[in-house]
């Protein structure tokens, strides 16, 4: 059996896992998903790489020492003096640089270990005991080292909704958009994991009726919701990505939420960008879901009119949207749950993935194992589908409603923000698990 | 002695070295200057921890290892098993992170090494040998590891000049730019060392008689005349650096060249920020001059007014410019000689790097050991003080003369563009090396 073959039954949507809960319908890690992450326990302190099955973590170090588990090492891998294995790391990196054919790998021994009908692990009690690590026992940390963080502007609804507040509804779209999967640089060093509280920022605010800015805590303080893409092969300085290689260098997707301070960021960025409005923190999901296991919600991407530039052009039949059904929830500090504020999808995108890291390269521009490329935010063509609070309340002048009593126009303090994301299967589903933040009042 | 009193001994102008080349009045690397780079020679391919004297490089764990040089180690310094020297790295990182304390250490140690009347490496065939590198048979490798890069725009005199050439000659600086030392991020993984041939890159143009843009080579091919600072103490997420403790975390600084492509930029920059007219290369200089040994050159920053917010308050008599002579050369292929064709000096900046790392860091935003902080393009008052092509030859409308012949509006392939700045002490003066790249042909 070819890898193909192998890889395809990793797929097969009748597969079942011996850890039960995989199996519940509304489980975002069922044995079709097995995303990576990294991730510690109080029994041991050490981050380290695990893929998510149910609400269990697979500790793939503890599967690979077992002899469960076998890396497949590139052949041009030359093993350092005291090379720890690759699963014994703060960060997948280290896996991830091994390349796709080490990732899909990894992916077939554990859908077979983990298949209803495999007795090798599932009868092996003390093993167990070593190798699956229960979540609610778990400390999930940043998955990958992020040497750089880009993000794109690639939702039409959403740059149309920008456009038609702050400039003219009848031209909302700037020229170049259309022509361009616009993005810009962002700040790498203040991205999260999901959970770590978030703090409002402080910064210039530019009062419509005094002459100068003042100093203070944001007061339109929203969020983006966004996923994003992790590279997982990089490409050298001065040799662009084709775009019809690019989704080869793509090692999976997470939710990202883009946290935005608009007050600031409406005063600052003219004529170079987004800064301290966007830098005081970005959210990941903590798990990785590969694009193996997103190959069956492949989707037509919308259709591109005008036809781009030939380095952006895919194949007239490719499918390169991905059905991934998103939510955006939020909850004030005293409420039991939280209101579903915002549902939308991620098919919705106009460029994709592979246009935007086509074009990221071809100025000759290098990536590396590890990059974060956010998606921008993911609007739907209805009011309810706006991925940020600055379209869902039109700039604070529609106010939406929580379940529990109480209106926001943008995040109060202590309201918890989770994005969600999942891929609907037929009696399953591929989820990304949540991206969730807490916001902190502003340090004083 | 206190470690201040030896350290303002190490910047005495009438200090001479043992080293014969490095007391020639025009030399960059006297004994008062003691820069930090990674190189390696043909001896030992391995990129380690140098510093410049003369026409010599220090090879400092040659030093360490021969017991002439002592690492003084925080006392929060935990030896990790295995360490290496933090001098046998391939970047200056580990060195950088031990702290203020450790480089001072290491520059008094190496000024009373490397001064006339010492003898103890001087007389020391065998092992000056083995600790001192030739630097025409070295390689300078970049200094750091980079894991963010931020370009500001702090110039007064080019962000006017910019607004005169593409907005309103009356209004030149937009409303914010005198209130924010604006800035943006920008790509870390190109950035390169001085030496590294720079690709023409390829991308979106859109000229004035086509409706749609055209995927092509960069036609207006520009430079920009910057230093970086390199930061040397980082600041935790969501705990920013007063303006008055600013330099404290600065280790030292550097010449930068944010090569530009104009008419990428032109179509690309709305609304988000330049992108792909940035990332394809950045060049600094292999030599990082340290905070420690500017010292003498300090000069007040030019009036601010309005005064900045308090957050950017510099205290009244403080002097946070440095005077630093900073030059462009042009040399065309086949030409002998280059031709300088701009001069200028740092200390025409508006905004000093404090207040860029207060401002960078307000929002709670986190900096990392390593970080690059460009100073945007450093343009002086006179039309041959400017920083950028874009300025010299007003966006092309008057070229400029190359001494052998030949004009020039933007950068020819084949022209090696080269960035000289140094410090005029008497008698000496403090140098940054060159920042040096030639222009290779588009990719086809």
């Amino acid at each position: 059996m070819s890898i193909g073959g192998e890889l395809q039954a990793t797929l097969d949507a009748s597969r079942k896992s011996w850890i039960g809960t995989a199996n519940d319908p509304a489980c975002d890690f069922p044995i079709q998903n097995l995303p990576f992450g990294v991730f510690s326990d109080r029994n041991n302190h050490a981050p380290r790489a695990g893929v998510a099955i149910g609400d269990r973590i697979v500790d793939l170090g503890a599967l690979e020492s077992a002899g469960l588990l076998t890396v497949a090492y590139p052949a041009t891998h030359v093993a350092q003096k005291n090379d720890a294995s690759v699963f014994a790391r703060d960060s997948l990196n280290a896996f991830i640089a091994l390349g796709r054919d080490a990732w899909r790998s990894v992916r077939v021994q554990l859908s077979a270990l983990l298949e209803r009908d495999n007795g090798r692990l599932r009868d092996d009690e003390t093993l167990k005991s070593r190798a699956l690590v229960s979540m609610s026992d778990a400390t999930l940390h940043l998955p990958v080292e992020i040497p750089g963080y880009t993000d794109f502007y690639s939702s039409k609804e959403h740059a149309t909704n920008v456009g038609s507040m702050f400039r003219d509804p009848a031209n909302a779209l700037l020229p170049n958009w259309l022509e361009i999967p616009i993005g810009y640089n962002g700040r790498a060093s203040s991205v999260v994991v999901s959970g770590t509280p978030v703090r409002r920022p402080n910064g210039q605010l530019k009062l419509p009726d005094t002459p100068r800015p003042v100093f203070g805590a944001c007061r339109k303080l929203d969020i983006e919701l966004e996923t994003g893409f992790i590279v997982g092969r990089g490409n050298a300085l001065g040799e662009p990505i084709a775009c019809a290689d690019a989704e080869d260098h793509i090692f999976g997707m997470v939710l990202l939420n883009d946290w935005s301070a608009r007050d600031i960021q409406q005063w600052e960025y003219v004529p170079l960008g987004p800064f301290n409005s966007k830098t005081f923190a970005t959210t990941i999901s903590p798990w990785i879901v590969t694009l193996d296991a997103l190959e069956p919600f492949r989707v037509a991407q919308p259709v591109q009119a005008p036809a781009p530039l030939d380095y952006l052009r895919h194949r007239p039949d490719g499918k390169h949207g991905f059905d991934i059904a998103l939510e955006v929830r939020m909850r004030a500090r005293d409420a039991r749950h939280a209101t579903t504020i915002a549902r939308t999808n991620f098919r919705h995108m106009y460029w994709t993935m592979a246009q935007q890291l086509a074009h990221h390269t071809v100025s000759g521009c290098n990536t590396r194992v590890g990059d974060l490329m956010g998606s921008g935010t993911i609007s739907g063509p209805t009011a309810d589908s706006f991925g940020s609070l600055l379209e869902l309340t039109w700039n604070g002048k529609k106010p939406i409603e929580l379940d529990e009593g109480g209106t926001r126009t943008f995040i109060d303090d202590g309201d918890e923000l989770t994005l969600a994301g999942w891929c609907q299967g037929d009696g399953y589903r591929v989820g990304f698990g949540t991206c969730v933040g807490e916001v902190l009042p502003a340090k004083k």
